[in-house]
């Protein structure tokens, strides 16, 4: 029976991660391994300044669950490692996350990079994203699409080194329009500081901001998912602009 | 004159920055926005769950200085939007790191993440890195060097939406053997957990771990390193694994 780890960064009481424990448990031995508070926006932290703890968990009743204090990318790292010690997962899937992670976000997401980071040691990996950030979402119409998912990597269909970054549209089931396959999205994030004073007088900033990308092309998962469909990226870990090279090499002389 | 943002990861008061501000500030306006304690390790984390503090600081002299209580891809963000509100940095600068960023080093890297960040806003960004975690490290060999890829930089030399991840040897400059342009490396944490108890007795578990790669091709970042070169590896935010599509299109029915 295939293992399947299951971790998010919005924690391990988040609507999304249930939903998505229940979409693959027919599916394999499922292990959950998830922060144990949000963890959103974490990117591809990881902890090596201080230690993490680890607790059994009873959220998912007789599933394995731990929840950890730690980065999604700790959990997954932990998971390897000392949880599963011995044990590769055929599978990891992370989210369901409350909120898109196509485009650029996929950086700045720690369901995404969790996913990465089994990824990384071999595993295929899915993360799953909703365009919603109500926590009380219906994530009903997203099931059937994930199950497909998870069937096809199961049965092999994932390269090595690749994980799939998944967005659904918030849209009931008759109004999704299936998978497309999409190159990442380009757009970027308008920034805002929320300034304002603590209790000490002393001055903060909060970020804030707003994503633009007026005009994307039909390649890209912002226009797939903002059109109905559900998009997937394969991503990969080598950032290397490899169509940069030839114009650096003047700088060996 | 150019305006030269510096960042860097192991925080304000770190060798590292300080050799990096003395090398750059010939070529431009420096203006150095960087963390008020050691952020190694928090990838492209922001702060989204709580507010950020910044205050000027004088550890540079007459150089406009701020220390950030936030990630290094927050000091960035804080920089273009508030610090220099209206001025766009004409290069961002990151490191020098204490420690490679080389292979997928890249993605755990908050020096790196702070240059990615930067690249993504279309500002030319250099990180860099010297091969030794000690904090009273020589960074005289890699001044030269540092001052060649600025100038580069600055003469437009980096195409839009590209950051070079520079590492350099530990070595005397009359062993260093000149840049070379890589591809981002290979290889692998081999990762383990010390485990321990804490003063309440509970078990806590801290991350340590062996970088593996055996035998690097020589087009690798870390060969070059590893055998007395600067390594130059263009970057990029498009995380996409293009080789992939054709192969997934089938999910598409």
């Amino acid at each position: 029976m295939p293992i399947i780890l299951v971790t998010n960064d919005d924690g391990i009481t988040s609507q999304g991660i249930r939903a998505l424990v229940e979409a693959v448990k027919p599916y394999g031995e499922v292990v959950v391994v998830a922060p144990d508070s949000p963890q959103s926006g974490q990117g591809h932290a990881i902890s090596i300044h201080g230690p993490i703890y680890v607790r059994r968990s009873d959220v998912f009743g007789g599933i394995e669950s731990y929840e950890c204090s730690g980065t999604p990318v700790d959990c997954v790292k932990l998971a390897k490692s000392v949880i599963l010690a011995g044990r590769t997962p055929d599978l990891c899937v992370s989210g369901i996350n409350h909120g898109t992670n196509h485009s650029i976000n996929i950086l700045y997401s720690g369901t995404m990079s969790a996913a990465m980071e089994a990824s990384l040691e071999g595993i295929p990996s899915i993360g799953f994203s909703l365009d919603t950030y109500q926590s009380e979402a219906d994530f009903t119409p997203s099931i059937p699409y994930i199950q497909k998912l998870v069937q096809f990597a199961l049965s092999g269909g994932i390269q090595v080194g690749t994980l799939l970054n998944v967005n659904i549209p918030n849209l009931p089931s008759d109004q999704l329009k299936g998978i497309k396959i999409c190159r990442q999205g380009e757009g970027r994030w308008v920034e805002g500081y929320l300034e304002n004073k603590d209790p000490r007088d002393r001055p903060y900033y909060w970020l804030t901001g707003k994503f633009e990308h007026e005009n994307p092309n039909p390649d890209e998962d912002t226009w797939a998912m903002r059109n109905g469909y559900i998009s997937v990226v394969p991503a990969h870990h080598d950032l290397t602009n490899y169509a940069a090279i030839p114009s650096l090499k003047v700088l060996e002389s």
